[in-house]
């Protein structure tokens, strides 16, 4: 039974990493997996409720692969640099095959609002308050200036996450991690 | 008959705005246009003929409410900031309810090759081009200095664009407009 859910869960997390929130029927998941739909309803009880634990996994491997080894660099700038560069293809290194669920969502989901949203929303925002913490840590080590915009620096680092995640992932140019660490530098130095 | 159509293509354009490419199915549009599935089918060959025809009717849009306003600027800075004020929150003033089908369209198909994802790489790359185009007049024109990095400037300017995209129609923040302004403005003073 737990091998199921596990399975289910699996088959829903590739199709939600390539195919966005709009992707994930429960209808393909049951396909995919040989099994009837009347089965997959022994498992998961709508659509909505199946993202939202799809989207909680995904924030664990954030959390997994990202997060954690971050938090072992010194603080201040070092943690900082460290989380961003973690963060940048951190979905490619989770084994994640279609790129990070979170970034399509705010696209797909702008106009959707239910659970799956709020999710998302919730998701974003815990993540954008980590990054501005880290920064006003770094500007309290005196790494960054006094004055240092926190706000408007996650503003424009998310800017160059998305726009990383566009030229690996949609260009596949191998220049996306140089591009995007000049983008980041400039940012710090700014 | 080319009512029907019509009505078709412009059911087609709010649903692709709202729910992205993988929201469009021919099967919605007919319910709701109260159409039988093979009533539409009169009208539209396929799902993918459809949507390369929708994002092809978005780039006529941006083309009028971008492009074509931006070229009355004079050449240089000025054109290439006309054409960035009028890109950010486009598809809001050209009346797409849920935002640019492009801008998401590049996290939904990356990893999904056929002739929608070709259109929106051609489209995308098209925009690209002419925002580089118009950055090099400004360098031609000692607007921006001689060594400017061109491409570096694009990539980190669609970053801002997303960003925007992100915070005005996911978020709803009032302060979009000003962040994104404020990084269009640092980045080209870099």
């Amino acid at each position: 039974m737990k091998n199921t859910r596990e399975r289910i869960l699996n088959q829903g997390m590739e199709l939600l990493s390539q195919a966005g929130t709009p992707g994930v029927t429960l209808g393909q998941v049951a396909e995919q997996l040989g099994m009837s739909k009347s089965g997959l309803y022994a498992h998961i009880r709508s659509k909505d409720e199946f993202l939202v634990e799809l989207l909680d996994r995904s924030a664990g491997l954030a959390q997994q692969e990202v997060v954690g080894p971050a938090l072992a660099a010194p603080p201040g700038l070092p943690r900082l640099q460290a989380i961003i560069k973690l963060w940048f293809g951190w979905s490619r290194r989770a084994g994640l095959p279609g790129g990070c669920p979170v970034a399509a969502a705010l696209f797909e989901l702008d106009d959707l609002p239910g659970p799956v949203r709020d999710k998302v929303l919730a998701l974003d925002a815990e993540w954008r308050g980590l990054l501005s913490e880290l920064t006003r840590d770094a500007v309290r080590h005196k790494h960054l200036p006094l004055y240092f915009e926190v706000e408007q620096f996650v503003f424009e680092l998310c800017g160059i996450y998305l726009s990383h995640h566009v030229s690996q992932r949609f260009y596949r140019d191998p220049e996306a991690d140089l591009r995007a660490e000049k983008a980041v530098q400039g940012l710090l130095e700014r």
